[in-house]
């Protein structure tokens, strides 16, 4: 039993489809969620100021005194994870384990699929992964950079030509390669599902990274005793370094509810 | 006569247009450019953010004790510029007032078209000084959040069809309202030029930002005595808050040649 709550962040608001999914799994938890939407995006940054901006993030969290830290980000999950684990004593989970678990479990072929931003395919992080638990898993990956700026200005819904060209143009290679299953690896592109299951056809199943990782931080709370017990809903706060303004109606989209919570602005650079 | 630099800046590379047009009309000057690539874009982002990542790089081109510094960006140059004037000694140059003085000499209908970013449009700057130049003038303001990720992912080629739909998307309201000025009023832009030709039909003049500032900035300095009579082609430095690694590949596409000068990484969190 641990009351703390946990910590969740995001390069912006796409990491608030991993929050909805802790929330729909542990209602009774308390959570805190960043988004640097004053530095957003983080998918084309090099490694150095990656790290740069995941420290600053969980040292903010961690003023919660949170029991845990999610990385609601494929980019930082990918690219920060290692330095952000050795240098805290909490749990720190990132999105690349539980995905890579479940893409093994759903695969009959062996042949996986893999979208990212550019930071997330250039580490290599899900191939390790994946080959780490099923040795001569066959990866195609391919970095998505038109992907996150499309869904933040609401280009997403089947039947929009330009979402529809790109995402088919960035998923022609991965589907010559003849998967069965592809790693949504970037916390904005399950609202792309529709349009993503489209091009691909019936035979392929979507990992959402953000959902796998609710999952699974759940279970790990629950075996090292550290689920709140305490019945009633958890409080949800957001944070972000950018005006609150924008907020609230781009949150609704991700969050697929209304906001309810309060939102504060922070300076994350004095993290 | 003065043989100080002159300093330039952006949120990223897309103020290598300007940069490129004051080397070609004053190849005897020192040129210090300095992009924001840790933390591009800007044209999201609230005004109190913008302020505060503009004087940091004010800050930064001020080191070298330049002589002008040119807001090669235009979305700093319509929300911040007023702050930045007042708090420096020397001077400060947007693109907002060069590129108003050429469109109300081109204008014949008195129909003027804008495009630019969000910060951009929502700051009203452009249509202020157009009507101050000549009252009365139709302003039709568009802001276009997807062309500045079209463009630094080299999607901006007549043919791309993404390009093209969004492109012409955006526009519908501008060709609709009858202008015969099309205001170009980020400095991403001119790589687009042949698809915002196709689009708006051969009646209609565009204005590069950049461009018109690079001929204001050259004539203020004339009129002022600062320019550099020493015979012999200027030093140009570049700077970066990310890494350099991607810099030269991405600059070229901006510049319309090789990079030939020094790049540097730098931490602007530090101005």
């Amino acid at each position: 039993m641990d009351a703390r709550p946990i910590g969740v962040f995001d390069s912006g608001l796409g990491g608030l489809t991993a929050l909805r999914e802790l929330a729909r799994l542990m209602p009774e938890e308390d959570l805190i969620y960043f988004g640097d939407t004053g530095r957003v995006p983080y998918g084309g940054r090099s490694k150095d100021i990656l790290v740069k901006y995941a420290r600053q993030d969980v040292a903010f969290l961690r003023t919660f005194d949170p029991k845990a830290i999610v990385i609601a980000c494929g980019t930082v999950s990918t690219t920060a994870l290692d330095v952000l684990q050795a240098e805290n004593d909490i749990p720190i989970f990132g999105v690349v384990e539980s995905a890579a678990h479940a893409a093994v479990q759903i695969t009959q072929n062996g042949r996986v699929g893999l979208i990212g931003t550019r930071a997330s395919i250039r580490s290599g992080a899900y191939e390790r992964a994946l080959n780490a638990l099923r040795p001569g898993t066959d990866v195609t990956a391919r970095a998505c950079p038109l992907l996150v700026p499309l869904v933040e200005n609401g280009r997403f819904q089947p039947g929009d030509i330009v979402a529809e060209t790109v995402v088919c143009e960035y998923l022609a290679p991965i589907k010559a390669a003849g998967v069965d299953t592809l790693i949504l690896g970037c916390t904005h592109y399950p609202l792309m599902k529709p349009i993503f299951g489209a091009c691909m056809g019936p035979g392929v199943t979507l990992v959402d990274v953000g959902e796998q990782c609710a999952r699974w931080v759940k279970k790990q709370l629950e075996w090292n005793g550290l689920r709140n017990e305490r019945p009633g809903a958890g409080r949800h706060r957001y944070y972000v370094s950018d005006s609150t303004e924008d907020f609230s109606a781009l949150a609704s989209v991700f969050l697929g509810e209304d906001v309810a919570g309060e939102v504060e602005q922070i300076d994350i650079t004095a993290y």
